[in-house]
Formats: C-alpha cells, structure tokens, sequence
C-alpha cells in the first residue's frame, strides 16, 4: 500500500509564502479562522511533524516554528514527496493568491501533473472580455474546446452558486443568451462577473459534455459560503440520467456527509464515479469509518482517490495518509489477490480509465 | 441464531431460467450492468459459493460456471433451503419475466408463502380494463377488498413516480375521479398506464388503511428511476400522524440511507415499522454496522426482517446470512435471555403480530 | 473523566410524583407510549439499577416496583447527585405539570443553576396578556430584556413550527405588527395563543441576538410533532451566516440524526456550536459511535455536553453516564495531556465561556 503510487484527481495549488500562526490556521479548516483543536490539527501534529524532524504530537507552536524556520519551500518539497503520488488532476480555477502551478506541484510530489478547467471562471472571464449576449454560447464552446486540449476535465461548483437541483434539459442557445444578458446587465450595473444562473451552470456543464470532457462537480461540504443541504448529490439525479446516455463520465467531488447518497448514485448509473476528498484529511482517523460508509454500496471501479488539498502541503501528506490507512483497513477482510486489485482500481487504475491519462 | 426461521416480510420472485453472465451480473446490483466488484459480489463469493461446492472466495468466473451447470432449479433449491425462512410475504406486483410464484418460493425455502398486493400495479390494470373516471374508485375499493381476502398486506411505489411527499389528507372521491380522468386521458393518447399522480397514490394507501391492510412503502434506495431525496421517509410524516389514530401498520421498506430517520419514525408513532432489506445484502460485511445504526432510536418491536431479494435466489441466501451475522453482533451486548427474546421479535414476531400470520 | 463536573448546558425540570408503569413508560422514550424495548430501555436496566440497590440488567417490573418503594424523591436524589453535574442551563418553557425548578435540579444535583428562556412561550404569554399588534414588538423586547437578567440563553422551537429554513432577514417593525395581527386575530377566533409564523420567529431569534443572548435552537429529532427533515440544522445556514459578524453564539441543539451537518456547521461559522443531547441516553452504547460523528469535522471548541433530560432523573444520569463513556473512548488515541484538556473544553470550558457562567 505505502508503494501504490496513488493519483489524486481533484486538487488545487499551494501557497508560495511562509505562514504566520493565523495564516496557517485559516487556511487549515474550512472556516475563515481555522482551528487546530479539530482532527485535521491532531492529524498534522501526528502526521506531519515527524516529517518536519519533530517529535509526533509536537505542539502547534513548536510546528509553526519549524515550519518557518524550513521555509514554505522546504516543507513543501518534503510534504509533497511523501505523499506518493504518481499523477495529480489540479483544478487551477480558484486563485485567490499565487499558489503553485500544476507543473510545479508535478514536481515536487514526483507526479505527472493535468489540469482541470473550473466553468465558471472560464464564463466569467468571457463575460469580463467584451462579449456581448449574442455571442456568450459559442464563446464558452470555442474557449471550452481550446481548454480541453490540454485539460483532463471540466468541473462545475454550481452547489455553491444555485444548487445541484439543475433541470436536466440541455438549455438553447437563446435561453442561454437571454441568461447571459441578464449577467452581462448586472455586470453593466457594477456588480460581479459571477455565474450564478441555473440555465448558464447547467449550459457550462452540457457544453463540457459536448466535448467528451469528464465533468467533476462540488458536491457535500465545503466553504462558509455553501449551503450544505443543497450540495447534496442526489439532487444532481435526473441530470445524471441525462448525461448517462452520453457515456461522458461525471465525478461526485467530496461528497460528505452524502458519501453513502454518493455511492448509491455510482451503483446505478454506469458513468457516475467519487471521492471522499476533503473529508479524508479534515476527519483524521475517522477516514476509515467515511471510506468504509462510501464503500457500502459503490462498485470498486467506481470510487477515486483525492485530496481537495488547498494552500497547504500538509492536505496532501495527509489526505494520502490518511487515505492509505482507511484502504488498507477497508481490505483486511479481503483475500491478497483481490485486496492488491481492488487497491490498484481505487488508488490509481480507475483515474487513468475515467481521465485517459 | 442459526435455527431462526427468519420471516422475509417483503421479498420478490427469482428467475426461472438460466444465466449468462450478463444476466447474472444485470440482476445483482441495481444499476443496468451491475458489478462483482462490490461488496455485494464479494459476499456472494463468500457465502454463496460453498453452498455450490466451490470454495469461499471462487472468482465469478468459476461460480457462473457453477452455477451453469447445476442449473438454475437446483441453485434456487439449495440457496432458498439453506436461507432458513419460516415465512414470506411476496411482493407479486413486478414481473418484467415470469418469476417463481408465492407458492413456488414457499416450497422451496419450505416456508409459508404470503401476498403483498402492489397498489399501482391494481389500479393500473383496472385503468386498462375499461374502467371510466367515474368508476375509478369503487373499482378500486372492490379490487383491493377482493384481493385482501388472500393478501396480507398492500404496497405504495409513490416514492418512485411522485415522491414520499403525501398530503395526509384522504382525498375525495370527485378528487379521485378528475385525477383518473387525466390519467386515462393520457393513455387515450397512446401513453404508458401507468400512476403517477400525487392524489391517486394517496387515494390507494387510504383505501388500504380503510381495508385495515397494512402498507408497506418503498423508502430509500432502489432502481435508477428513484430520485433518492424524494424516497426520505420523512417525508412520510404528516401521512404517519393521520394514519397513527386508525392503528393500521405502516411498514417503511428499505429506508437505507435513511435508516436512523426511519428508525426515529417508529419510536414516535405507535403504528411505523420499518426494515433495512437490499440494504443487508448490498453492504455485505457492513450489515453489522448499518443494523446498529438502524437500532439507535428504533424500539425492537419495531424492526423487520426483510431481504427485498430479486430475481437471484443469492439474494435471499445472502440477506438471511448477513442478517443473521449482523444481529448477533447486535446482540452481543445483552444477557442470554434478552438476546433470545430480541432475536425472536426482531426475526418472527414482529412480523405474525403486524401481519397477523 | 468520572471526576470531570459535566454543564449541563441544555435542560428540563423532573416530575414531581411517582410514576405507574405507563407514566415512567411514557417518559422514556419520545413516543406518546414509550418501550423499554429500546437501547433507552436496556441503558436504565444496565446503568440506573444498581443506584437503586438492584443488580445490573434487572427486569423493568423490578425496576418500577424498587422506583416506587423509594419514591420519586429519594430516586431523584440519587440519580441527579451521581451524575456529576457541575451546572445546569434549564430549559423552563415547556411545563405539561409541575416539574422540579432549576433551583430544585441544582440543589439536588449538586450544580449551579441557570435558565433558559423559551422564546416562543414568552410571546405566548404576552399574546395572552392583553397587547395588542402593534405592541407586540416592544412588549416582547422588554419582556425578554428583562428576563434576560437571570436567564442565560434564549431557546427557540422554530423547527417544530415553521421548521429551520427561516428567512436571515431582520424583520422590520411593522411586518411584526402585521403577523402579531394575524396571531391575535386566531386567537379571537378561538384559536390556541400559539406561535407558528415565520416572521415571528425569526423576530424573536432576532430580537435575543440583539440583546446579545445566545441562541439555542431545537435541530434534529423529537417529539412526534416534528416534520424531521424541517429540523435539520443545515436549513438554518442562511440565519447563521447573518448573525455571525454579531458575535452572539448560537447552539445547536441535540442535531442527530444532522450531527455530522451541525459539526460542519461549527467548522465553518466562528459562533456556532453544538450538542448530541437527547440522542446520547437515546441511543445508549452507541453513544460512543455518534459522537465521533459528530467530531469528524467540528473543532473540540464547539460541542458542549447536554442530556436534554425530561421528565425522568434517569435521563440525567444516563446521558452523563454515556457521554462520558463516549467521550473516554473518543479520547483513548490522544496523549493524556491532550485528551485532559479536550476533556474539559468539551465537558465544562465550552459552555462556561459561550454562556459566561
């Protein structure tokens, strides 16, 4: 298992500055001032610290310390290396800060490294370039179509902005245009170029659909700014029995606390897949008893491994950590043979069939 | 725990010919193609296989072997005998190919054999019979009166065409009448007979509870077709508070992911049982588990046993197995004579008491 | 952990009587007949026996016969002081028949004693005593400024009226003045003088947030007048994402079977918290299982201990019992140092200082 070098197919940049006490804190949890009095704390002074040269359990203070006195650098290239990954899919879409290009996280963790286009940035930055109505729906094709010669997927975070309940229907292209207008008015009036339109979501993800492009979606928990209830995957339901003629794969991001919701929908609709990324490093050593729920109805090729890591090499340690621990738990009871298969589906062979990497 | 002779209280019919390997694998799981790699697969390797003479953990390859050249009879004979039933109750009302009948399964397992009557299924024959509006509903009335001469209880399928989300008012009969009259216009013009109208489905479960048949409900997952948030039994809640006062059982079928809330239901209403059946086989090894969660806040009165097995007799073997596994797990906990006393409530008597077997 | 002097931070008064088998039966458990057939049932015979002098697992007519020669004081006595309770914030809005006051419960328990102001019973009583709509707003602004003196927090049961998914608008006066109209116009009908309006619920979370008392809300499972799925607390995420820049804490009570979803509430929102009250004596030995749920994602900062006891002495013993056998088992793979101090934030330090005891 240590040697299963795993593909984490949704992740994101890290930061490229050393961090204070409250700058490491905020981006460890999801909440704006982060805790490290939470699982995913114990986990990093558990986990991390002895990759650092500290003892495991070391105190925060004593961690931030060695982290600084390191360098963001340093700690990343060591962090990054012993995850053990072999390839990354990282979603460059949410850039709050410079963080680390795929190409230089590839390089640290040893890892091929892809890209996944986020939707809603590539909309908004069309709707922010002099587009007009008229010309939104073939603007997003021809930019989607030259971003997918290079990506390996598109993702949508429609659960933050409207909710997965989406009409299934692929929208027209005036539907579409009177959508896009309504933004472009907004814009016009000084407010934000933000997707936040059913008809314009569910246009982006029919469009990445048209491409053959694999479609990830947020789903389960996240930011302060997500109403959890309405990331519940199976309100994406009679979108996935739409899409599923198609044969384009859809991939269930995250998903907690809706994984077993999640792995019901991957049982019953051949190109629906999921993670339980996010979850992995924030539950620490509950990852068994989430990985060992999601596993209860999903078929085996059915289930991805990811991170979500975001600004902190320490989500990738661990999330890899903590992921390897709750498989191999998860496949004591199985023989070698089938415990070495299904180890190799779920660690690596399923990302490279959904993503033909 | 082994001589409990389990009462399935809902359960289906098993093919009555031989499968290919596609065929096999279409009816394990609940997605079109369904899988082996699934805990389901593996549980079927685990336990069924010794039951064919090959050893625990045989590749499916050797077991479709097997099973080939035993032929479909004798399989059905050895699984539904070693399931250790003492009772069915058989949900007659899906029949995409002929099926072993109440009385066939009940010969094989050497259990007692009851009806389940599906209500859609009832009135969706008399809606092709000739039936008009006007006689849509004492037809019904007369059916249903007809068949609970020989039926032990009635089953509702609103969670699949409308949703759990009943108004608990008993409709009029003029309501039933107009909500006829659109259906039977529909299939005027060449469309499916088939209910799905949110009054017509609750005019069916009023007609049950008026009969005094006890109503099962499908809640929680199922096929494709199923919209999993709409199936939530709590959804059910004002129909339960309006049925409670009647003292006719409610039987919440499945309920799995939903299990804990099904198990709220039937503390807080005198009349609401529930099960975890598709549920014990699909998990496999983490029936344990699911059946804990499920007992939580459910009095033991209240749980059923029931393996919703369809089309494959591994599913009866399977669910009684697993079952069994889990409630012993269960049962640990408490002293010879109460663990004795739960087993025979929660495996027999539950079921001759709601049912009046 | 058995010398940790639990607050008890969510609470009700116990009877003041001696109770037949159908009276004790009807308090256990939350359904109008209640079982001892239950992990409820099984938890008093385990834990609660002994304290009356009886051997562990006795049969329930033992139990009440033993209850009945001590009488319902001597009981009360010895369950409340072995609980080890260090505070209790009562709860004293909801008063079928006379029950032990917070004083009572203190002085029997041993522990400090604090109220909680029902929110809705005190716009109930003002809408009986005279006011009209258009004093409404200031009666109940001066009405809970006063009882604000002695109280602690503030409690609302939006989620059984109207449910969680309240609007995060403050209202204005005059939308007051306009519901309190309709209110008092049911009320001159015959009405009950009953709360059960959205606007009006929300102005009275409003109107404790502005007195800067904290917020406790009912979430979760209960009585058989709850919609479950209205109570769910993710539906408030709105309301909390607006009161957060206040500061004021809001707590959500008991959550199960949303504790995973109440923890990611607690992640994300600085001034939420949370508690598995009523479920921990609910669900007896797995207790255990639900709380390190409930810890996957909530900071240890955020959960405070709370029996929701009603009624019976033996929820307040119970709960403490099994919470603080939950707690130890969640603690087992930290340090001591760690697992002391999680100890006390948990059991005494969250709510001393979200409630400045």
């Amino acid at each position: 298992m240590a040697a299963l070098p795993l593909t984490d197919h949704h992740c994101h940049g890290v930061v490229r500055r050393d961090l204070d006490a409250a700058g490491f804190a905020g981006l460890l949890t999801e909440g704006a001032r982060g805790s490290w009095e939470s699982r995913l704390g114990f986990a990093v002074r558990d986990h991390c610290a002895p990759l650092l040269d500290l003892p495991a359990h070391a105190p925060p203070a004593d961690y931030l310390d060695r982290r600084a006195s390191l360098g963001h650098a340093e700690v990343t290239a060591r962090l990054l290396a012993a995850a053990g990954l072999g390839a990354l899919c990282v979603d460059t879409g949410y850039l709050p800060e410079p963080l680390l290009t795929p190409q230089e996280l590839g390089a640290a963790a040893g890892a091929a490294a892809h890209e996944v286009v986020r939707l809603e940035q590539l909309a908004e930055q069309l709707l922010t370039s002099g587009v007009d109505a008229m010309g939104f729906a073939s603007g997003v094709r021809e930019n989607l179509a030259d971003r997918a010669e290079a990506a390996v997927a598109a993702k949508s975070v429609a659960a933050y902005r409207v909710g997965l309940g989406l009409n299934p229907r692929r929208p027209t292209d005036s539907e579409v245009t009177a959508a896009a207008g309504l933004t472009l008015a907004t814009i016009g009036r000084g407010g934000p170029a933000r997707i936040a339109d059913e008809t314009l979501h569910r246009f982006l993800v029919w469009t990445a659909v048209d491409l053959g492009l694999p479609v990830q979606f947020h789903t389960g928990f996240g930011d302060p700014d997500l109403n959890l209830h309405q990331a519940n995957p199976t309100l994406l339901t009679p979108l996935l029995r739409a899409i599923e003629p198609t044969g384009v794969p859809v991939l269930l991001l995250h998903t907690y606390p809706y994984h077993r919701e999640a792995g019901y929908l991957t049982q019953v609709f051949d190109n629906v897949y999921f993670d339980i990324g996010l979850a992995v490093h924030n539950v620490g050593s509950r990852a068994t008893a989430v990985l060992a729920e999601a596993l209860e109805l999903a078929p085996f090729p059915k289930l991805l491994y990811a991170s979500d890591a975001f600004g902190l090499p320490e989500h990738y340690y661990l999330a890899a950590t903590l992921f390897r621990e709750a498989l191999s738990a998860f496949l004591d009871e199985f023989t070698e043979s089938d415990a070495t298969r299904i180890a190799h589906l779920i660690g690596v062979d399923n990302a490279t069939r959904v993503y033909r990497l």
